[in-house]
């Protein structure tokens, strides 16, 4: 390799596309992992640990998001996103001996959830780290490891890591229910139905980010589990694109938000096939009224019309739908920088490692 | 009173802010109520129900952030803004004899927090309707009521009531921790101070509304506790204004939408005096960069330079800065929908009672 061919720059947003790509082989990786995943459920049964506490930033919370509905779904277990901040900025002193605590970091690094899952083994939880470094500083710091062996990702914006992290909560709860076998066929399903769909996600999704060029302003609505898909949809939008893209639930749209649309102000629906379609159907009218544009995506994209669809296929558990609706999503926002003139790689301000509290 | 009187509609707006101005006296009658507080708080104690779910939307919702923090605070139970959808969509089943649920409706009537609290009930919660109505068909449908006794909210976007939910929530966790009467202290003296400075945080936030008619996108900062005051400044300027406002967590903001920010991004920040205020300050410093105008609401508004201050005073318990700092957002949001020539008493497509599921 000569000098000057060492030091090329890769071409933009060429990482980014490259780990969306990758992602069914990742998600292939991640299972086999499968009993440390059986494992870890085995440990949190034992200890009776079933409320269980998750802690993340951006892409890591979304995937929290997510863990509310697949332990609620696939267990008799409560998740939830807990508060960081009660633990690590008021020093509040919980006794969280019935918690399984979840320490998500795709770097292992984040200051707050590493002190956060300090704390929290201190207090009696059982810690687990669910971080693609497993010998970072969280991995340590907790009882337990869930490796999300997803590959190193090296585009600032989270791809493959959020997908193995939506992932690795599905197979968790699922072997907490004694149910792991059945899930874990279902994600290998899904890697497969993803390779086969990815090169037509991909050009729906670059013929979509012509028309978006100049759009300000998106919601992007989700409902149930898929509310994860849409916080996920949005953060990229707002990172690799700069657009001010805000999640929302089909229900919380008509509390309020819903007065601020016109037709300037597109709306991305996740319409999946399970019990809340019916909801978000029900905001799509909504929506209609106001006049905006209509992005459908989804494995029920064409339950309405809309202006533009992104469908996706069936996964063959309803619970999983997720890690296929949030990949036009992603494909969208790398064509949509790059229309832009942006670099999905390296957004302006923003840093692989987030240490900020 | 002649019958044209009779028919003549009220100023555009008016409504809103004789609510708003009302909010001292609304404190005051929910502490008439305190005994029921009292009530509600040794009835859980006794059941054990010391995992709290609230339940709510909208602006509801966002005083259930509050609720996480108050509860966090003042007592050692665990309070968190429960899935709806798990339990009225999803059909799940949970054991919940260990739970107090919190059903928030200034209605009483959202459909879906109702069922959720008929379903809680029945699989063995202890069931409290916090509702301004406590002869609606929530409060029939729970074990418990605490009244919220705002008095008739007729403007469409919520604003004595949410102020009401707020200390609702202070007040119950407080006599949870038998601390009730020390908090009630805490929320008269707010009124008070509240009443004192109406006048002068009126004016302020007038002069604000000439130069933020142009602005199309926002955020709104808070930590901690005052994430929902961040929530419900952002839902006042989407629902009244138009205005394409979001909230955030100060360290949410560095972990992607950050990057979104340019000087025609203004940021509303809330510091408030208390152990979040080093991560709100290293939020502004990241605005900054970005050359986005900063807005410095709160009790510590001058803990920084921001081109606009709104202050407002200290509590005399750091926990119920909330009380305050929200009410400069609800004012900001009376002038700019009366700015931009709309009526803030009647969003378009909006009603006072959202059946929406």
């Amino acid at each position: 390799m000569s000098s000057s061919e060492a030091v090329a720059a890769p071409e933009p947003g060429s990482l980014f596309l490259s780990e969306i790509r990758e992602q069914p082989q990742a998600l292939r990786r991640l299972l086999e992992h499968e009993k440390e995943f059986a494992h870890v459920a085995a440990v949190a049964r034992d200890r009776g640990a079933s409320l269980v506490r998750m802690v993340g930033h951006g892409s890591s919370d979304n995937a929290a998001s997510y863990g509310v509905y697949a332990f609620g779904l696939l267990s008799p277990w409560t998740a939830l996103r807990d508060s960081i901040a009660l633990t690590v900025y008021y020093d509040r002193v919980f006794d969280m001996s019935g918690s399984t605590v979840l320490g998500l970091s795709q770097s292992g690094q984040t200051p707050d959830v590493l002190e956060y899952v300090r704390r929290a083994r201190q207090h009696g939880a059982f810690t687990v780290a669910v971080t693609n470094d497993p010998s970072s500083e969280l991995a340590e710091v907790a009882e337990a490891v869930l490796p999300l062996a997803a590959g190193s990702e090296r585009a600032v914006a989270a791809t493959k890591t959020y997908l193995n992290q939506v992932a690795a909560l599905a197979l968790l709860a699922a072997h907490v229910a004694g149910d792991g076998a059945r899930v874990a066929d279902g994600i290998r399903s899904v890697a497969d139905q993803l390779e086969s769909e990815l090169p037509a996600l991909e050009e729906q999704a670059q013929a979509l980010a012509l028309p978006f060029q100049y759009v300000g302003r998106m919601f992007v609505i989700g409902r149930g589990s898929e509310f994860a898909t849409a916080r996920e949809i949005a953060l990229k939008l707002l990172e690799t694109c700069r657009t001010a893209a805000w999640p929302l639930t089909a229900t919380d749209l008509a509390h309020g938000p819903v007065a601020v649309l016109d037709p300037l102000f597109p709306v991305w629906t996740i319409a999946s096939r399970d019990e809340t379609l019916p909801a978000v159907v029900e905001a799509v009218a909504r929506v209609r009224e106001f006049g905006a544009t209509i992005v459908a995506g989804g494995d029920a994209a064409s339950a309405f019309a809309a202006e533009y669809t992104l469908p996706v296929p069936e996964p063959t558990l309803p619970l999983l739908s997720p890690l296929l609706s949030v990949v036009p999503g992603q494909l969208f926002a790398s064509a949509l920088a790059r229309a832009k003139g942006l670099d999905p790689d390296r957004p302006h301000g923003l840093a692989k490692i987030t240490l900020a509290r």
